[in-house]
């Protein structure tokens, strides 16, 4: 059967015809998997901690819907399920023991697509049952292969919730209308983000240094948030009559993080998500601010199993209130292998169809 | 009566025969006040946001300890008690309504000897009963002008208990006795922090960049804590093979923050506490570690008033097993005004006896 | 226009010709009001804590959804707008200021339709805007007058969360499907509890002492969730094959407290809501298991503003979802003021249409 | 050597001469061991769980301190190193696993003295480092006996500073100076519990049903604590006049969690430790109280590893502020085993000097 694999050590991805590695678990047939920025990174050999599962090829994709072909010794799932597998497994750190390889304490995980263990981008695999997750709602089909991208989203929200417990840090009605949220980054990360977010009653701004498309635009007005572009003339204007009390990053530079510090409210919160790495382009001690006003950072990656199912019920509640299907700008086939490498213009999600 | 005294947009500080200004609340005459880096920017005018009560002079002083001399009409107090006046005053946001004007959201507070009102280097001071603290253990006179700088170790024991709760992040055996506590700074402040963390059990590692006094190490050595000069050629060996997994930050430094991350363990916290502002040396991108890590980070400034009392608590249960006298290593008269501008060799808390 | 009445002192309610009392504000015509367990208390003279807000009268209702037929001077609202109005308002307590009056220190707060203020079942009210909340969403005109009474479900949420997070107390692969949810009651807030809290993975059971009508038994099977009849012979077995790890209380009895310590997994939780205060049949001391258990119970009573604000969220979210319009048994006139005092057979809410 | 030892289903215990039945660990030559309401249940046939180790014979006593005799293998300890024994020894569950077999699961632990491990009441034992504390303060040798039950309130500690988490529950200026701590009880647990807590300047009450000694009562006065006997006439009056914000009730029965409930200010804590049992005299309902206060109650049984090092820095840094040698009301000889099961009139703390 089709896959698609990267040989480390070696140029790009190819497709290839494979045979199962693993004798157990579940069998599952793919239906989508989505291409995020580390596939891309894959593709384009930048992805330094890339690990084979054995021997020098990895079956790459991490994000993934299938339906389950044969159940094999499985209680819970059945032929005909709808599933979504996780991407890291755990090692045998204390969080591991307890189901938070999220948080793993000492690194010894493997990640499926990425690290230690193939991935989802083939036609098949198969799978322990207790890494998969039943998807009830059928209508998702499409939309839920968004499950892994939202799971990130969920432990953000399980990282904010925690975050915001530092003080009684609510308006003086016990909800967040008067709060602003700033999230940096208009792809479908952050995208997600603000759909989520959005159900907390924020005042929402998404950030970039460039406009957006006309259609990210619409799915911004649609959910009441407001875009603003950094780069334009007004935009510190604007961030000094909205000042900041939360901030997401899904963009992933230091440059952010200290305008952030610079202009955020009292007691603010930033959560790190994004890790492209970028340089800061001045040398301002960021420090003061941190300390002066009670500021709060967390990095947020991957997510727990929980966070996967929470994701699954987001998209499946909310399915017809926020367009999850303009998320996706793009339906590819496997064999159509440059698109992994390359982001098209005006790419929100690009998926593979197997 | 004598009192210090910054006259707004004038260099430096003086002694000057004052009055009361405050007509009503408990009077006080002042035992001890201790100068910090703050008392030393403003004989050194460099605090930009310095504020007079009212005119155009403040008498200057945050860190007091005094005698009740005339309790007013107050019922908690009486003449002869031993108390310690707070710094910070609660403006009217939503937090300092709660007595947490050490988390006040829009600035509009007031800290005694700093900004818009006079401080405790005087004779006498009178002050409202609300601000003020008993210390009931008579044995801690002068030990107990520490309390100031303690409380804001009392509100970092705050933030570290807040963080830490984010997953189950002790050892195996419940306790921190696998865990690395860094502390940045060998001052005063940083030694108080060693003094209140060793009570948790941690391992724990003061820094600077250059070596300290033996007087310094020998304080260290006594509460079993270790030196690391990270100017020294093996710094970075020992940082390896005991990587942090707190870092308090007692500094200011952009660069410890980026060091920081880099070494600290995973779901690793990191508090910043010093404000002094140094350049970063290097343009590199820490995100991407905050990230991956699940690091959290938290400011914390000043403290409330139950820190305060923790604080009292902390150093006189603690008298005879921690060298808070040693930290006095100079005591002086007002009138002895260039020690407030100007630290002298191996100093590390100077104060000056009313 | 129409109101209903309560005259205090005086044997049950009537319908009777009034005008507004309030001069300002947002005028809201009353689309419908639930009818509740208080309601029926009030029309047969059990409620020992009304209170009239002037004179000996007090308009009754505070479960209701309106549509804005004046918005005055808000800003935030406009003419059309479906509203929902808040039954506490705050007092002077700590925590009333920072929009907390849910837990009132002092007790100083009013209720709308219950103490101290007039209710909303009459034709009209007027309101601050600030305890107002806006139903977005059209279609749930009917079933948002649930939002009451699914707001303190949202405060019972907000009580779990807290609560588990005493220990790490969830499965081992960090969701709750291992864990097992008992609901004490079949009504319509037990109902509305199942709904929010099948969301979370639970294995949900509903208890009651007499079996279920078919159109709760088949809501019930709906969200896949179970119902035990206590009576029953093989209650006890059932039990014990499936110990409750979280226990919420919608009936308000000693027993079941009692049974519920008994029963529950170590780091059991509960919750209790229900205040319908039946005596205790036996003597049992049940502190012992509370203490070698460490079990966690807290009482919850009503909802913040952002409770109110969870729960449009929820019902908006959830509509197709959760048979709301089940809940809704009955829909009355205001005349036919017999419905109020006396629940019908087979009843899991009435509500009246204005 | 000598043993104290319990035969299952035999009367009483007796003094046995013993030999090691470990082979491996740290060898302690045993200082003291505390005699509490445990062993004397076992001594008087009245503990249900008891539960020998091998055999039907069970050396008792799990409050001890001793000394490094031959530290085996051990890295940690050297001889003559002052330690203390865990009670409790993890099972297999989740809690245990990260160091909390004090929230065991599924119950699957032994407790040395008590079931499935013999007990410290013999001359010398061995055990596993990992389960020992050192004791480096030399002069609390004989109250270091007083450890393991402190422990227990640092894990009370701990549960209260949990509960009080769920609101700003705290007086207006951050301080608990506004609030009253019930203490019901006046034995060694009770007073244990009212040193601990009065660092954190709660008014403190502690009740019983009698009339204390005067011993007890100025221990009582000694910490600025008041006592109330519940039988006296004048005590529904005091009770009103200082109405209960916490209530940690050490005796163990249900009566005094009605009462509690029904006086306690709105949002009030209840941690249960007393596990002693008594028969509730009336039938009345509470669940009521708990819901309309938001009223928060948890058990709290046993303590981590945490706890015992706490419990140690508590002792340590307070023997010269709280009168801990006279809650040693008496000190015997291990062969006085009539001093095991019956408890002498004015009793505070009996322990064994071997």
């Amino acid at each position: 059967m089709k896959a698609i694999v990267k040989k480390i050590g070696q140029k790009g991805v190819f497709v290839k015809d494979t045979d199962f590695i693993e004798n157990l678990g579940v069998t599952i047939r793919t239906l989508y998997t989505g291409v995020c920025g580390t596939d891309r990174e894959i593709a384009n050999d930048a992805l330094p901690f890339i690990r084979a599962e054995n021997g020098n090829e990895l079956i790459i994709g991490h994000e993934a819907i299938g339906i389950v072909e044969d159940p094999g010794d499985s209680d819970q799932f059945k032929k005909g399920d709808l599933v979504v597998p996780m991407v890291r497994r755990p090692g045998k750190c204390q969080l591991c023991k307890i189901g938070h390889q999220d948080y793993c304490i000492d690194g010894d995980f493997v990640e499926a697509g990425i690290r230690g263990k193939n991935g989802f981008m083939r036609e098949k695999f198969r799978d322990d049952e207790k890494f998969l997750l039943k998807v009830k709602d059928k209508e998702i089909q499409e939309i839920g292969v968004l499950t892994e991208p939202t799971k990130n989203v969920m432990k953000i929200m399980e990282t904010f919730k925690f975050l915001s417990s530092r003080v009684p840090w609510y308006c003086g009605d016990s909800t967040f209308s008067c709060k602003n949220l700033y999230i940096y980054g208009t792809g479908s990360e952050a995208l997600l983000i603000s759909f989520v977010f959005s159900t907390l009653g924020f005042n929402i701004f998404l950030v970039n240094r460039h406009p957006v498309s006309d259609k990210i635009q619409s799915i911004i007005n649609g959910i009441g948030a407001s875009f603003l572009d950094s780069s334009s003339e007004d935009y510190e204007n604007k961030l000094s009559r909205n000042r900041p009390d939360v901030i997401i990053d899904a963009v992933g530079s230091s440059e952010i993080l200290r305008k952030s510090v610079e202009k955020i409210n009292n007691n603010g919160i930033i959560i790190l998500f994004g890790t492209s790495g970028q340089l800061m382009e001045k040398n301002e001690d960021i420090t003061g601010y941190i300390v002066d006003k009670n500021i709060s950072i967390a990095g947020s990656v991957d997510g727990s199993k929980e966070n996967y199912r929470e994701a699954i019920e987001f998209i499946s509640s909310n399915k017809n209130r926020f367009p999850f299907k303009d998320l996706i700008s793009g339906i590819g086939s496997p064999e159509n292998i440059d698109k992994i490498a390359k982001k098209d213009k005006d790419e929100i999600k690009y998926i593979i169809k197997w």
